[in-house]
């Protein structure tokens, strides 16, 4: 099951991408008391919501008539959480490979590998949907660059969730382009300046509900610019696991449902590559997670 | 006017601290429409809230009859922001002996003070309001420190903000007690880890209008652990003003009503004392700034 947050009309509504590539609106389908209006409604609504959407979503698969269909080129897809609410949780250097070519554009070691999770956080101020518009920030930065991730939607809360029980938190998974601001990443110490201006942090298109993922720590993973291949790497190269993550960050802080964790990005970035290349003005950035979809934005001026 | 959250029978209110040391319970006594029932509530309320509360507070400083006032020693105050919403922000590395004495304590040079702002966050799931409890966190931490520190509360948001503009956008100013875990703050490598545990954000016990604040670049804070002296500066030796803060902070990226940002401790950090001193079980810290009042919490198992 995919689900996404979208525009129908002038009210947002929940939906279900289905196979043949279109969205049923959930929201209108919905038969039950207590209709979802969006991704958290239904994450919070508990296994009873989800059994009405399963229902739902497997007439729509079988082309049933009535169903209130909408065509996925057309809709505007919102981030499919909420844009208030607490930070989204990141996770820095992860992906091997990623970390030895940071570590020799920095003139470290090339083998200095963390020894824990290096946690930092994204305003949700910073969240734009599947097609929306990323500023490039020209003021303030010269190099905008790109980080396709994989993260995960708690929807289970908790505090020291073990690393065996870690995954039955999980709601399920879906892309952030961890957009980065190299230069005021480094000129600030502490990341977050770099990770938080407004519109640099693409979610989604979708949710993929945990039960349709067989191993998280084995998705391949993408990013193109225009077409030209960046990133392309599989998420069994993270230092540290989709359970070892929920382990780490929820030691002594409790979790949320509705709670987002970025996992990190592989190498390819583009202030790595020699000579370095970040975003510019009109370029389209796309991300994809296989299982997931694409995550697809342009960079505009401002 | 300094303003509160606090509990008043069965149900959260709004209340203003006034001179003689009681609380005037401002939900109660409103004879508007739109109550507030929290101080969040009365920012986004706008200014004819404000000339209402500040209407009633007058009356009850007259000792008019009538007023419904609550003993402040008796009442449960809770943190003065909402516990729900986006991170706070912090800002790291702030004060001219604090810097030294942590560049010393870590083998850097003694001088290497911050060419921009360190910004991390810390998650509002660590909230606590004044008298509440702090866990120890022992099994995660051998080093539980204290760190008081100015917080701005922003009452109106915006993004690019000037130096020049930028006290105009905040509502008040509140205490922080940024409790950090020393040895996680290390091993994770970004500070957020070490940051953001449970009950690790003292808040309160108010917020104290900005015009009640002559000067938030010239205030003395202390902090003590069971009256033993620890932390006493005062906030003209933070090498990054208010204003400097609030324009760095919002270059690029919204800050929203309700925001809150702290802006760093002054010298006489636990880890920094020789032998360092960090807090244990059974201790009351007490945070201190002149013209605020005092945040006090106390250690306990778990």
């Amino acid at each position: 099951m995919k689900f996404l947050n979208f525009v129908h009309g002038d009210a947002p509504s929940l939906g279900a991408l289905i196979s043949d590539g279109r969205i049923l609106d959930l929201s209108s389908a919905w038969d039950q008391a207590g209709v979802p209006r969006c991704v958290d409604d239904l994450m919070r609504a508990g296994p009873q919501a989800l059994e009405t959407a399963s229902r739902l979503i497997a007439r729509a698969e079988a082309q049933q008539p009535g169903m209130p269909m909408v065509a996925y080129d057309r809709a505007i897809i919102l981030p499919p959480v909420a844009s208030t609410g607490r930070n989204i949780f990141n996770v820095g250097r992860n992906y091997r490979d990623h970390i030895i070519e940071g570590n020799i554009a920095n003139g470290r070691p090339a083998n200095a590998f963390p020894e824990a999770i290096e946690f930092f956080t994204k305003p949700r101020t910073a969240l734009v949907g599947h097609r929306g518009s990323v500023l490039r920030h020209g003021k303030l930065t010269n190099s905008l660059d790109y980080e396709v991730e994989l993260a995960i939607v708690i929807g289970k809360g908790g505090r020291d969730i073990k690393r065996e029980d870690a995954r039955g938190h999980v709601f399920g998974y879906t892309i952030l382009n961890d957009i980065t601001a190299r230069d005021l990443q480094k000129k600030h110490g502490q990341w977050f300046k770099g990770k938080a201006l407004d519109t640099s942090c693409p979610l989604g298109p979708v949710v993929v509900h945990a039960s349709a993922i067989a191993d998280p720590d084995k998705l391949d993973l993408e990013l193109d610019i225009d077409g030209d291949l960046r990133q392309s790497d599989n998420t069994s190269d993270m230092l540290f696991d989709v359970a070892s993550i929920i382990e780490q960050l929820s030691a002594g802080m409790t979790l949320e449902c509705g709670d987002v964790i970025a996992t990190g990005t592989p190498k390819g970035v583009g202030f790595a590559q020699k000579p370095p290349r970040c975003m510019e003005v009109g370029q389209t950035v796309n991300a994809r997670i296989k299982g997931i979809g694409e995550l697809s934005n342009v960079i505009v001026e401002g």
